[in-house]
């Protein structure tokens, strides 16, 4: 069975200005290939509504899941839950099970439960919510789409909390070389041995360290007999690194 | 005169399993923002033609800029420069221009000029390179697509050459107030504040810190001015932090 795949959409004009250096996508990516599905593509928009719209139809119609990062705060510029509202054509209001876990959590914390606030209570119609441990404000599920946080520990407690209820695949299992040669030394030999294990997936990646080049190489599959076999062809090949 | 707009497009396996932690991106936004670019999309997706094709089609038709990082080594997983031919529909194979800087290249240094490395002189018809001062192998630019190398410093080093060669914009300035109080508290007079100066936009971005909620608050626009009265006011309202 091929294993499961996803897609990242992360909502961020603080990315793009490059007044931040997004962390979730490294994150999830990691995450997702110890669970077995195969992230896809990620896109970083800005905070648009069209955008939004747009960008999650794209990927939810292409990939099994789809994971957002972003724009579920209590402020103006917080739009994600109003925008993959409009992606499904699902209504949006105030829930009234999300309103309770907000109204406990500050009631505990002796905050008010301004209009602000509540805005965090906007949950599309249908969507199961996903568990905040850091501060309560939920995430949602709406069809294959997961609706995150941006803050990087929330986010992190968030895909900690939905991934083991999602069927993964075989774990994507990776080996990889160093060798202190350029790529272009390595690249025929490297590209004969790709094409006789066409389930694998062989890649290359350069490095220039004190002047010097160097290639790590990369293979990576599923069935850990045949990532084993390649790999001791490779070491024949290039020897130890 | 609005600011020119600008997408990305990252090539990236090695991303996307989580393996390599992208900073082209960061670079690059950042870069943009001085030269009064506007980043306002970015895409990774995997080493598939049909992928990068569509990716490609798609931000050059919307955007002004593209930038495209990684894929153009001399591996068989190098397949950017042969993807964007092919979404220009235009003709690929080894230029004399490019062949002439790789074979001076590996003749000074003593190396091989074999096969692989003459794959990188692989250029679309019509496209002017983009000099590497790193590895000598040259990027390139298509219409409006600027193809580079992933490796970030040969990335930085391309990106340096091509920005002095593109209009720029009115600087994108942005300043920012740090507050020790929650998202939720501001939210409010935040976005009243944002409402009355439509011309620029305002984001909040809460952090967590040693138990305690805070925000920065970030004002982004072109008219220095404007964002020095927004700033006055948002400090009357919050506070020096």
């Amino acid at each position: 069975m091929p294993n499961p795949t996803a897609a990242m959409l992360v909502i961020g004009d603080e990315i793009l200005s490059g007044r931040t250096r997004d962390s979730n996508m490294h994150h999830l990516a990691n995450e997702l290939t110890r669970h077995g599905i195969r992230l896809m593509e990620v896109r970083v928009v800005a905070d648009e509504h069209a955008d939004i719209v747009a960008a999650v139809n794209a990927l939810r119609a292409r990939w099994d899941h789809v994971f957002t990062s972003g724009g579920i705060g209590p402020t103006h510029d917080d739009i994600t839950a109003d925008a993959v509202a409009a992606a499904f054509g699902a209504p949006i209001s105030i829930r009234e099970d999300a309103r309770a876990i907000l109204a406990a959590h500050y009631d505990r914390s002796g905050l008010e439960f301004n209009a602000a606030r509540q805005r965090m209570a906007r949950i599309p119609d249908g969507a199961a919510l996903i568990e905040n441990p850091v501060s309560a404000a939920p995430g949602f599920i709406i069809g294959n789409v997961h609706v995150m946080a941006g803050v990087p520990n929330i986010f992190q407690a968030m895909v900690a909390s939905v991934l083991p209820t999602l069927t993964g695949g075989a774990p994507l299992l990776s080996q990889s070389l160093q060798v202190n040669r350029g790529e272009g030394e390595i690249a025929e030999p490297f590209g004969a041995l790709a094409a006789e294990f066409p389930e694998l997936s062989m890649g290359s990646y350069p490095f220039i360290r004190n002047g010097a080049h160097g290639t790590n190489l990369v293979i990576r599959g599923t069935d850990g007999a045949q990532v084993d076999a390649a790999m001791s062809r490779l070491v024949a090949l290039f020897g130890q690194g």
